[in-house]
C-alpha cells in the first residue's frame, strides 16, 4: 500500500471523530489538525502537527547535525505556516542509532531551531537502538491559528479563484535547499492579514507543486488549472517539469478571490500567479504542447 | 552518554524557555510539560506528552500488531494519568520497515486503542525506510489536568508525605502485563477527587520502582525511603528486588499528606503505603538486611 493510499485510508476512517474535551475541527489529513479546547467563553483554537525526518530518506548520515536539526523543526514550522498559524511549543522524539556519540549536540541544535522558530522545546523522548537503524527525528509543533483570518484550510479553494505561489520551485534537493529553506511563516501571516477571507484555500509545497496541487484540489473538490509557463523556477531548475515534480520547495500554494500583491510587504518574497481554480477535478499544466495531468508528478511522502 | 545523562542535559537547558503566545509551566522533566494557552480569562491548561515505541526494545518483531499499537498509546496515556489529566487528542507518527505491508491494520489499531482511552488520532506522519531498521511508532498526546486539583508534579513531595503505590510490581516484562497494563487514568483522577491539593507528587513507573522513586527524590529535593517488605509484588514476581528493578509496570507512585484509602473506590485498585519523605536525597529501601540504594535499580529509558 503506497503512503497516500494509506493516509486515504487514515482520512476515510477519521470521519466524524469526536473527543472528549474538545472539538476537533479538521482532523487527518490537512497540513495541521485544528482542534477547540476549553470552554466558551475563552475556548481555544490550536493547531497541532507532528511530523518526522529519517537518515537516507530526508537527510544523509553525512548531514550535519545542525542542519538535520534544522530541518525536522523547519519542517513542521512549515505545515505551521500552510495554515497560517504561528508556532507555540514543540516536542522532539529521537531514535537514536546503537553507540550513537552525538545526542547532546542533537538536541542542543534541536532546541536552538525550535527557539530561532518560535516554539521551543517543552518535551520530548529518546530511544536508542539495539541493532543498526537509521537516526530518526520526530517533532510535534502546537501552534495558535491566525488571530482574525482562523486557520487556512486546504479544503476551501472555490471555483474563480486565482492560483498562486510564494518563492520559486525547484531543484531543492540537488541544491542543498531543502536543508537551509526558511518556512513561510511571515508571509502566511501578511497574507492573511492583508487578504483576510478572501484567502480561500492554503497548504505547503512539500512533495511537488503537481502532487501537492492534486491533494488541494481533491480536498476542495475542484480543478487546479495551472499554466506551465508561469510557474517561478529556481535558477537552477532548468525545466518547469522539473519545477512542478522535484519536491521539498516548502513554499505556499494558496488560493484567493480577486487580485494579490507580486511581493510580500513584510519580507520582499515574490508571489506568483500560476493558475485559476475551475470545476472538476485534479490537477493539470498547460504547456505549449498541450494539457498534462501534474498530479502524479512529485513525492508520495505523507505530508 | 547514557539517556539519564543526556536527559539532564536537556532538562538543565531548558530552564527559563519562554514561549511566544503561551505561558510554559513546566518543561522537560516530568511527565508531561504543562503549557497555558490563551488569554486571561479563559486560558487552557493542557497537557503535553511524546512516548515512543521501538521494535526490539518496547516490542519484538512476533508481536501482535494490536498489542504493539496498544502499548504505544498505553504508554503515552499512563504519562498522562501521572499528571492526573485526562488525554483529549493524539497523534501517530510511524517510521515503517521497508516494505511493510501492514500499515493500514497498524494505524486502524492505533485508531482504535487511542479512541478507547479518550484521545482519538486526529493526525500523523508516514516514513518508509529505504533501508533495514525497526518499526517505530511515536505517539503525542495533548490532554487536560484535573479540573479542581491541576496538574500532579513529580515535583512536589514534601517531607512527612507517605509514599504509595497502585497496584503490584515486578516481571511486567516476562509476563506479558507490559503489553496489556491498563494505564492508571481512572486512578489518578480519583485519587484527585478525593485527596485535592494533599497528594503532592506523582508520576507513573515506567522504568522500575527504584530509578523512578529516585527521580522523584531528585526533582522534590527529598528522600524516599520505601519499607521493601511493604512493597506490593505480582504473584509472578519473586523478589522486592525484582518489583523494585523490573521496569515497566505503569503504575501510579505518588505521595500524600495523610491517610490514603487502602483501595481506590472507582476501580477497586489496591493502593499500598510503601514508605516515607524526608530529608536527604534519593531513594533507599531498608530490608532485613540493611539500608539498600535502590535509585539505580530499573531501566535507564527515557521515560
Amino acid at each position: 500500500m503506497s503512503e497516500s493510499s494509506l493516509l486515504a485510508h487514515i482520512y476515510q476512517r477519521s470521519r466524524g471523530l469526536v473527543a472528549p474535551g474538545a472539538h476537533i475541527l479538521v482532523g487527518p489529513g490537512d497540513d495541521c489538525a485544528v482542534i477547540e479546547v476549553g470552554d466558551e467563553p475563552g475556548a481555544s483554537v490550536l493547531l497541532l502537527k507532528v511530523d518526522q525526518v529519517v537518515e537516507s530518506r530526508h537527510f544523509e548520515s553525512s548531514t550535519p547535525l545542525d542542519l538535520i536539526a534544522r530541518k525536522a523543526i523547519a519542517r513542521a514550522v512549515s505545515d505551521v505556516a500552510a495554515m497560517g498559524g504561528s508556532p507555540t511549543v514543540a516536542l522532539c522524539a529521537a531514535v537514536l542509532p546503537a553507540n550513537y556519540l552525538h545526542a547532546d549536540q542533537l538536541f542542543d541544535a534541536a532546541a536552538k531551531w525550535a527557539i530561532h522558530f518560535g516554539c521551543p522545546l517543552v518535551g520530548g523522548d529518546i530511544a536508542t537502538l539495539a541493532a543498526p537503524g537509521p537516526l530518526v527525528l520526530s517533532i510535534t509543533i502546537l501552534a495558535k491559528p491566525h488571530a482574525s483570518r482562523g486557520p487556512v484550510l486546504r479544503s476551501a479553494a472555490r471555483v474563480g479563484d486565482h492560483v498562486f505561489v510564494t518563492g520559486h520551485l525547484g531543484n531543492s534537493l540537488a541544491s542543498g535547499r531543502h536543508l537551509t529553506f526558511e518556512p513561510r511563516l511571515r508571509e502566511a501571516s501578511w497574507l492573511c492579514d492583508v487578504l483576510g477571507q478572501r484567502l480561500h484555500a492554503m497548504m505547503d509545497l512539500s512533495d511537488g507543486l503537481g502532487r501537492d496541487a492534486g491533494r488541494l484540489a481533491l480536498a476542495s473538490g475542484v480543478r487546479l488549472e495551472i499554466d506551465a509557463s508561469s510557474i517561478p523556477r529556481n535558477i537552477d531548475c532548468p525545466t518547469w517539469q522539473r519545477a512542478v515534480a522535484d519536491g521539498e520547495d516548502y513554499e505556499l500554494l494558496f488560493t484567493a478571490a480577486g487580485d494579490v500583491p507580486a511581493h510580500c510587504q513584510a519580507t520582499g518574497a515574490p508571489i506568483t500567479r500560476i493558475g485559476t481554480v475551475v470545476a472538476g477535478t485534479g490537477a493539470v499544466a498547460t504547456a505549449s504542447r498541450g494539457v498534462v495531468d501534474i498530479s502524479t508528478m512529485g513525492w508520495d511522502h505523507a505530508t
